[in-house]
């Protein structure tokens, strides 16, 4: 059986299985990032992800200082849902033999604005010829608090649903990239909302302040950031957490681009936003008593956040509710995004 | 200008030129792993390094568990030249769609031997899809006591040069891999002989136990592992510590496979030994009081090394001494050993 016929889960299943561990591990493979104790009373965050050309970038939609940004965001957004603070980051290439010294030089440009905007150090790495495509794979790693870290499995029932920014955006960007020249809808789209939707795919920001923020109110129960989708991620929660989720589709945020783009190309707005991944946005769940200082902290953080739901009892699985008031009932296990091996 | 015109060292030098950092790295890149501070009187160890099929592999010459191993023996093999303990692995792997399940089986199956045999714990990682090789990189975090790190900078002239292990057998066994139909010597080999080579080139064993005996001793002044090959290996030391070195070529460990293949395919053992790279071997310096100390401290752990040379002044170089008392000046800059671009 080769890869194809197995999913990204099932490879990762099939890898991490019986895997042995050490008591300075307190959380390892399965979260958004795992935490380690070097020393005593002292939390260690360690996450790692990679951008190949051709799946998470293509050149000639994202400039080289896009590629070397959006390679630091995705783990950023890792190490911010897990309410950490990023420290420093390892920086693996594999570059094509043909890649111009310029476009490295713009990629490094990018992860390197990034890395100086949160006091990242870069402190390590190598180079590598490959005959396959550019890659870059970063690891990062970033410091909580003892008992400040969170996980994906504190959600409780009747714990409320809230999601930072908006979503659908990246998904967006990828109709506009992708199918450009197959939908003359697009000559009829404001140039911005192209740009934003375009920005919010090749470079997205990930909600490093937003999550310290939300931790630091100590009455958030389970984060995680959205990268596969909405009900995936929120999907992570609720396995971990064994809980069910009902979210109210009237409240989930969409940004006035995706939902031009969306009418643009025939599509559900909200399919995007549900579906689409690759947003990097913060989604926790709160202790209801809290919500009102879970919105206060992101806000204080010049971020935004709403709640779109609650947890629920974990035989309800993960529902939505639509506007005219029927629920819809989702199957966690088939809400899996986007999968790099189907 | 495209990568093949310029060189790994070169792209390195690109990449982090002015990069800016924080208080709590002490050493970044540029060393073996970088030092950071996780805590106060904590010294976390931190590396990462790729393997790239037709690169540094090639699958009809290692096991998939050989695969697996080595990816995480060249980690190990950073670390251990910093004196330090490994701790916690985190493995992102590139794979191609074509590649069976029964292949990744066995990779990690190796990996994780090579984890469990120095008790680290594989804390994370991600997989995804390429239209490139089948590639891994790991990132290895590892702990060292306070002052008992030992970087490449700390060698003064008078320092005997230790070795441990023996040289040149990677090399041979890349010999043996790459030249196999166009030579019929190969016939006149022994078994056990090409079968030495090929698993010190396809599946190393990593230092680590001598390394930190060796750091134990403090009398150990700089230490780097040899992959880029003795020479390159032993430059970096004598550029980092401003120092030269002079080599006894007689000293230098061959074991008799490298012998005999080189005779095989009229190579030079030495020259195997010297440039060959890969053999992740460590070779530090020591206060020329306390060399017994330190070749006992690596016999008391079941290794082996031996003292193959002095540091000198650095407006000396890198010299090498011959049986017949002649002494060859090797020009520093150009014992780069491997480089993949060019």
């Amino acid at each position: 059986m080769d890869l194809s016929e197995l999913g990204e889960f099932d490879i990762i299943a099939r890898l991490t299985r019986g895997l042995e561990s050490r008591p300075d591990v307190l959380l390892a493979v399965g979260d958004d990032a795992a935490l380690l104790e070097p020393a005593p009373n002292s939390l260690l965050v360690a996450t790692c992800d990679s951008q190949v050309e051709g799946i998470h970038f293509l050149r000639d939609v994202a400039t080289p200082r896009n590629i070397g940004h959006k390679s630091l965001a995705v783990n950023l957004s890792d190490i911010a849902a897990m309410g950490a603070e990023p420290l420093w980051a390892l920086v693996s290439l594999l570059l094509p033999r043909s890649l111009d010294g310029a476009t490295l030089d713009g990629v490094y440009a990018g992860l390197r604005e990034l890395a100086q905007r949160y006091s990242i150090a870069l402190v390590g790495g190598n180079v590598t010829a490959t005959s396959g495509p550019f890659t870059i794979d970063v690891t990062l790693l970033g410091r909580v608090a003892y008992g400040a870290a969170v996980t994906r499995s504190g959600g409780k029932p009747g714990d409320a649903i809230l999601i930072t920014g908006s979503l659908g955006g990246a998904a967006a960007g990828v109709l506009v990239a992708t199918q450009r020249a197959r939908n003359s809808e697009q000559a009829k789209l404001a140039p911005e909302m192209l740009q934003m939707a375009t920005t919010k795919m090749a470079a997205p920001t990930p909600r490093v302040v937003e999550g310290q923020a939300l931790a630091a109110t100590r009455a958030v129960t389970a984060m995680a950031d959205v990268s596969d989708g909405l009900l995936a991620d929120l999907g992570h929660i609720c396995v971990a957490s064994h809980t069910g989720a009902l979210i109210d589709a009237r409240a989930v945020p969409l940004d006035e681009a995706t939902v031009e783009i969306a009418e643009a190309y025939r599509r559900d707005p909200l399919e995007l936003a549900l579906s689409g991944g690759e947003d990097y946005e913060l989604v926790c769940t709160v202790q209801p008593e809290h919500v009102a200082d879970a919105l206060a902290a992101v806000a204080r953080v010049g971020g935004v956040a709403h709640v779109i739901g609650q947890l629920t009892d974990e035989r309800e699985g993960l529902r939505l509710k639509h506007g005219d008031g029927t629920v819809d009932s989702l199957e966690l296990r088939k809400q899996r995004g986007w999968d790099h091996f189907r």
